[in-house]
């Protein structure tokens, strides 16, 4: 097999024909179909394939198939991609990527989001609850999670619209308004593509039965509303006005070279949460704040790994279906500058952020733009990457649909 | 119009003329499709109204219709099922309720609990943080909730399994293994018919416009598994493994004559929380324990309304989706036999409950059936049942699919 594509790939591309990502792309005036990714092109399946499947406005009825099925798909798009004598058949097929629209390529049914970096949840210990250890005493025995608000999960490239809420000051009363400490959440995502019956559970050892592939996340996170309202039963309107995914989902078989041991897990962990193996993937991830990369946070050091977060989520028997979505929680390493939001890097907003431009951040200000991506290893020494992860911050409205703020 | 049907509806009936609930339910054989409840019958509704949106297996598409055609349906319906000339034409798609199963009656978007009820939340606190003020310094200022997972909101008479997971005892390790506190919650759920866009907001006394209508909700929990799960992040595998709904969902103008003013507020909220009018209802709940009835939550006492509580959801600019769920949380109020879930009931378990089979109960035992009941006062005197929601516990399956508890 051909370790490149004939279609004309450049070097360090995100979307070598090691990698193969689908998506849901539309032409201007055409209906959203689903594609995958080659180079700067996308294909468009359901025509190539023949496969009426990935004519459907998203990826959800395909990631139902099941794992045979999709490794039925990849064999056959790395053979069209890879084989010269296939060009005639696919050219009618490939349209460039600056042609088309992406959009959220499936539909989110439930979406968890998890808090498996040990880095991030000290951090955000020690800030909050500085008399106390800064990790709660479930933390290294379960992989804390909670559900997030499936229907404001959007694709790269929407805008999000500063929240408005009810925030207090140290030593007044609460007041309604703009979110003064608007951050962003940089994670990584797991898409579930076979689901499972209520009363029964999937083990960690399952996991690519069930799991179809991979996207970037950022959990956008209003701070000042987020630690008003979290007590005690959690976020709530701090997360749930926007949550970005990339618009191409990696599928697990491109990142069998990623793959690594997960970190040594001290206490041992109750028997449903115990895997062998190269459970962690390797990604490194990059956020860019206004042009200026503000961090390069490591995901093979996340304390959690996605396994174990499935096999947690469904041990009481919660069922799964097609199309959720579990996320790591903030990607933070032990490093200054391997901080996965905001809020650890300027401490709270005590410690400015510098940018190139001259400017700096506690906070996101109105018009910045948050860009994450992420690569990982691949096949033949190439590199997976993730795409674009992108969202501008658009000035609040606090009267919303003629509602005086007050 | 007259105020009786000339269906032959028992006195005391759930489903007199003035309410006709919306459901789905399917004949042996056939496939589910929408239907109206009348006393001891179910009104096939796509025949009837000659309106192919009746005959999908969800309410989701009517309810997206929005006001004027839910209001039109009913018009309909009513005249129907209260002329005598109609007979003729109606006889042929009334069913007898023996003869169908009731499926989920809406695709649940996403499912919001909130936690409503001052003396549950007072009641809690007292129980788990003795010296410290019952209520979180957050409680009287906004309507707190949470998101759940709505893939496992089930339909009343689904068994529940009882869940595994974690617990810890005060001194010793987590263990792993089936729950030994599993609990019920008595709530009322409001559903979103008409959706609302991302980064706007939708105003309280543009309830009716949004939300369709008003089911029971039994929101099982696991206490055990949920008090050592639940910080920082709040309520995950101790809620998620089932949630139940009755089967008819009423519609808000049969909950008219059920409109009271709610409590006062103090604090007065701010603007966005602040609501004119009767906007409680007044509906009596009913919990029954293996046929003995445990207790009487009434919800016309709830601190935070739905309308309230619809406000805050979106006061952020979360969008709303047909099919979203949200319920009151836990409706209990101030006397003991008003409670309305075993955790208060039983104070933690201290104080077991007596049954009138001559056993008792602190939680819930394998083989227990739950049925939680309501009804409001409804138009011309009669009073608006809700039908029942009833659910029955399975013993636990600590393996799973073949994995061995540890």
């Amino acid at each position: 097999m051909a370790t490149r594509s004939w279609v004309d790939v450049r070097d360090g591309s995100d979307f070598p024909l090691q990698n193969l990502p689908y998506g849901v792309f539309s032409r201007r005036g055409e209906a959203p179909r689903c594609g995958a990714a080659i180079g700067d092109w996308v294909v468009d399946l359901a025509p190539l394939l023949g496969d009426p499947i990935f004519a459907a406005p998203s990826l959800n009825a395909f990631l139902a198939t099941g794992r045979e099925r999709w490794d039925q798909v990849r064999r056959s798009l790395t053979s069209f991609l890879s084989d010269p004598s296939h060009a005639d058949d696919v050219e009618p097929h490939l349209i460039s990527r600056q042609d088309v629209t992406l959009h959220l390529p499936f539909e989110v049914a439930d979406y968890v989001d998890f808090y498996a970096s040990e880095d991030h949840a000290t951090n955000v210990g020690r800030m909050f609850r500085p008399d106390a250890e800064p990790l709660t005493p479930n933390w290294k025995h379960l992989p804390i999670g909670y559900h997030g608000r499936a229907g404001t999960v959007v694709v790269s490239g929407t805008d999000v619209v500063r929240p408005c809420g009810q925030r207090k000051p140290p030593d007044g009363l609460p007041t309604y308004g703009p979110s003064q400490r608007l951050d962003i959440e940089a994670e990584v995502g797991f898409v579930v593509g076979v689901g499972s019956p209520q009363g029964t559970r999937v083990r960690a050892e399952d996991f690519a039965e069930h799991v179809f592939g991979v996207v970037l996340v950022n959990d956008w996170s209003a701070r000042d509303i987020q630690f008003w309202e979290g007590q005690p039963l959690g976020p709530f309107l701090g997360k749930s006005f926007a949550t970005g995914i990339s618009p191409w989902v990696v599928p697990l078989p491109a990142l069998e070279h990623a793959r690594v041991a997960p970190p040594r897990q001290d206490p041992e962990p109750l028997g449903y949460l115990q895997t062998t193996g190269d459970t962690a993937l390797d990604l490194a991830l990059e956020v860019e704040l206004n042009g200026t990369v503000i961090s390069r946070p490591p995901f093979a050091g996340m304390y959690w790994t996605a396994p174990q977060q499935l096999a947690h989520l469904t041990v009481n028997g919660a069922s799964l279906r097609t199309g959720d979505l579990f996320a790591s929680g903030t990607v933070s390493g032990p490093d200054r500058d391997q901080r996965g939001c905001l809020l650890e890097l300027s401490w709270n907003g005590t410690e400015p952020v510098q940018l190139a431009d001259g400017s700096s951040r506690t906070y996101l200000s109105d018009g910045d733009t948050v860009v994450i991506r992420a690569t990982a290893p691949g096949a033949d020494g190439v590199r997976i990457g993730f795409g674009e992860l992108r969202g501008t911050v658009q000035p609040a409205s606090p009267g919303g649909r003629g509602t005086p703020a007050r």
